[in-house]
């Protein structure tokens, strides 16, 4: 039933590169299969105006494909002079989730913006860049956490993201391009490491979904997004000794 | 609990005013509280370029609200040369819910428009304009059905739309401004008359949430969505009667 | 002559509805004949740039037509990215307007926005913006006499605006769109209670006119706006007993 | 009472030089005083969408001020990315006064661009815009004719434009910068040989103004723009020949 | 083989009018051929942001063409929008030349803008436009000087620039629009009083040219910018005494 | 005197990863030292407006960096809503000098967009993408012509560029960020393999250059640009053998 071969419950192949800027305060190169995106997180010392003087920090996020990240080449954004409605609603996305594991608080005035650039895409470019984005961000704050001594470790869990679907009446998980064109629903789910749901976001126009379904694909997430989180713990290592730690 | 003095389960009162602009082809203004929305339903007799010669019909949707709408004035998108993310977000929503009940080869090569300009909001803006937008839609289709003969019917079922959330762990449908601004989570849900999800968004910005609070708001908000379809067709009375005809 | 069976010195019905909107300071709904306009004053306590620090305050405006409030949709122009010429000037008439019967220096440092909002489009838009959007100002200022104490109290004079036109060699008022379209000059006056014009714009596109044919324009327009004075004192009631009262 | 010792009937120096530029159709450099303007008249052969196949041409007309053409730098409106209002509103209007005295029938399907680009500013600059844009379009005209044999010279009267204003209750005409700033009422008038109005623009932000000043005004305009087309039949000479010939 | 019949290392005749400007601090109106561009400086008693409190001064340039400049009628980059990338390239380049004569220190924290605009454009624009600003910066500078008491007078040097190419194989100077566009090397050379190289800008676009060739255009344009320099050093007489006074 | 030890003619190390991208007819990822750009080619087989029905090809190219290639992070261009003067002064620089070794007769009626986005900057990011990008284009044309039978092949010559500079009056190539910043003179050459230059672009804004120097910095390019031009051949291994074949 899947193009290559996967039972519905399986991932593609995940892989992690460390590192890959030197620039950044933290960063990643994540693919799922033929999915690349570039993460990398950058730490500014003041926060935005309406947070100014509160002693909070904030999380933001960018997102942005290649012209050539697909099949055929997209006209650049910095041409067309704005971004797109779903580059907005993806950059939104990913910054929202994030932020549900940081204390800002914790955190103190500073900003920390994630750049996801996909370098090419196959499907759950999305999903990538917040699994990818949550490795680059706990580099960066394990970063800081050198030179600033946390009372309380700013970010409170592990967080990672998944694509689910519905092909053929079957519920079906991690789904590549050629599956996200033919599938009847398009579900994208964010978890963190205990289990609680951050963001689901279903979506049927091709044709509407039971509540059968719906859960059917919750609990493939679940499972999925639980494998990530163990990948994620094994790349960070000790840099992710303290996420999570007793919070108040 | 409850601000108003609502039960958890309970809708505020929903108020449908037909036909308050005499140019549209199908118009309504919906009323959910003081949360009110002006929706116009447009006919255009041509598609978009990347359906032209398909046979194929278009539906797409606009969303705006006044500058004062709000508690304190908002700059309007016109003068920043700009649609915010928030918007680019709800008007793709309204159009992607509402094509998933519209069988657009049956509609022919034309596009429908529906704009939809929040006069007052008050919490729900988004769901309430999916709810008036579809009683427009049917409106605009029902007065096409007069000139133009469908062999099936453009409108394959109802659809509404219902926000849901959880305040103090009890989950409770139907928000004003005051208790979104307090709930944990936020939840937007699109339904058919057939029970099915169109769309499922779930946000835990603030704190993520449980599959119990998931499943406890999907069932209120299904309960919730039931009651609107009944006002829908009650208000378009033999408006509606071809909705939902057998379709291939 | 008239297609509504109207004498050329005769007015449409007009209707006030005061308070439409429950956040603003001064709100109204103005309706000449099948003309709507919902006007809002919003309060801001500081003022642009330009005037900072002088302790004079400002007033401004800005006008939009809803999509769909004319016979065939227009595109919005947030979607445009840009106001248009015509949008610019109308707003920046209302601004210039009713800036002409306030004392700026007695309303402290203070900015009044008046947002005109045409929910449907019959003719004479822009002067029913402005009898419409004085009101609004007139019970924003009121509602803030209250709680500021006015040594020179803000409001000058009343001021409202009416269109004329010829039509066949007759001056006529208050044009709706039909008669707009086959008028050969077509001119807006503005008028304060004391009979003091405030702006004269007349535009002989078609077919110049003679200074007979702009003389008894004026003539109609007076005479109707003083019509259109009565009904804001009317309207206002006690909330304008103070417009106008001794001033240095 | 006038800075420059003129009475209140009295123009300042008008000059006008003819083909300034090379290329363009028709052009025209206007001094008023230290006012310097100048236009060219550019002829196209075609005209905009909503023209197209009707047989009729078009006149239209940009306005733009360089950078130091005032006393402080503005800033430019391409680097703004965006007109002012004040550009979008003094446009509009030279290319809706030319168009006053085009049979846009007998030019046939060919589009006219006036350019009024002011190299130095000292008031009136619309106005000197559109006396000296008048000669520019006679010129580019005057040439087509003889390329293209028109059954009915396209342009049907001269048209001139100039400034009144009131200064210490005494109206008086061709206000330089200076007046300009002092003048409580601002007015500017088109007006075709024929002395028909074309356009009556009164602006009283400072203060109201009476019937009778409006009428003081109205007269010293005449008189100018009675004087200024005489300088344009001067300057054109045999080139403003058809100017005016029998319409039907 | 010129089509104007100079010879190869032949200057067209130039002409510079001083002051024609009554408000710029420096202005001048300089012609190469059929080339005018009208060059002003204007002195700001501020700096860019990137500057602020560095004790130093800034050098700017903005160029544009009038839209009826060129044969035929381009349209203005204020109505598109935005500039384009020609335009940044030019004013880029203005910039960074007449910034190499000038000691920012010396200036003191004060910005200098020189507007370029081409009023009529025979090829050479960029190093007509270079030329000229220079003159008008070294105007405004000497006037700043009767204010300013500079322990170091912040010109450095004279500065001038040209084009050069290679037509038939031969390398010629000064090209006018005709010749540079059958020309296969186009190049710009920017160079100072001491014959040192600001800028050189060679592109073989249509083929590219040998060592050799570039030698030979290296030659003429020196030859051709020590003549520009002797002309402004006439131009500017006791304007320019001061210029490249010793430095530290 | 070189902060990495190289000697004045040393590159710093080159390598080149072919086909990195899975869609691309072209991609090259190539590394200068620390900057790394990836270079696409994409065939688009239509041309430009201004080409349309003359049988002619065009290649144009688009260069971008991502926002954390440098050190301190840039904001993205697709957010400011336009591209720098920078981004647009390389851009078109890229296109220009591939375009000078394309036979655009030969290429027919099609469009190859290079797109070069720099995932890491060290200094040379311009030079190198052009490097880069001709490998790209290479094997574009190499991929197409198996299935489209040139009668000349398109690709006439190799073309590859390098920076050159001076540090402490000793010229040096191939600068790295920290020697860019600190060299009196910034030039970049672009070479073909028959040693004729495409381009040169030498600024002095620091410090003006004597012509010695730029002798000096031209033998220095044209070594490096030679080595460059054999690694591209040592690369493209048979997808190169007909660059260059007999051209009429």
């Amino acid at each position: 039933m899947r193009s290559d071969g996967r039972q519905p419950r399986d991932l593609r192949p995940f892989a992690v590169t460390l590192h890959p800027n030197k620039y950044a305060e933290g960063s990643v190169l994540i693919e799922a299969g033929d999915t690349k995106v570039l993460c990398t997180a950058t730490i500014d010392e003041k926060v935005p105006p309406f947070l100014k003087g509160q002693g909070k920090g904030w999380i933001t996020a960018e997102y942005s494909m290649l012209p050539r990240a697909t099949h055929s080449r997209n006209q650049r954004e910095a041409i067309k002079g704005k971004l797109t409605g779903r580059t907005m609603e993806i950059q939104r996305l990913i910054g929202r989730s994030l932020r549900s594991v940081v204390n800002l608080n914790a955190l103190g005035e500073r900003t920390i913006t994630l750049d996801c650039d996909v370098l090419q895409a196959d499907g759950g470019t999305r999903t990538t860049s917040i699994t990818g984005a949550f490795i680059a961000l706990a580099l960066a704050i394990h970063k800081l956490s050198g030179n600033v001594s946390f009372a309380k470790y700013p970010l409170t869990d592990y967080l990672a993201s998944i694509s689910v679907g519905v092909i053929q009446d079957q519920p079906v998980v991690d789904l590549n391009y050629e599956e996200d064109s033919r599938a009847k629903v398009d579900m994208n789910v964010v978890m963190t490491g205990a289990r609680a749901f951050v963001e689901v976001q279903g979506t049927g126009e091709e044709a509407p979904f039971t509540r059968t379904e719906l859960d059917g694909m919750l609990s493939l997430a679940e499972e999925a997004i639980l494998q990530l989180i163990q990948l994620q713990k094994n790349t960070l290592g000790a840099a992710g000794a303290r996420i999570g730690g007793v919070q108040p």
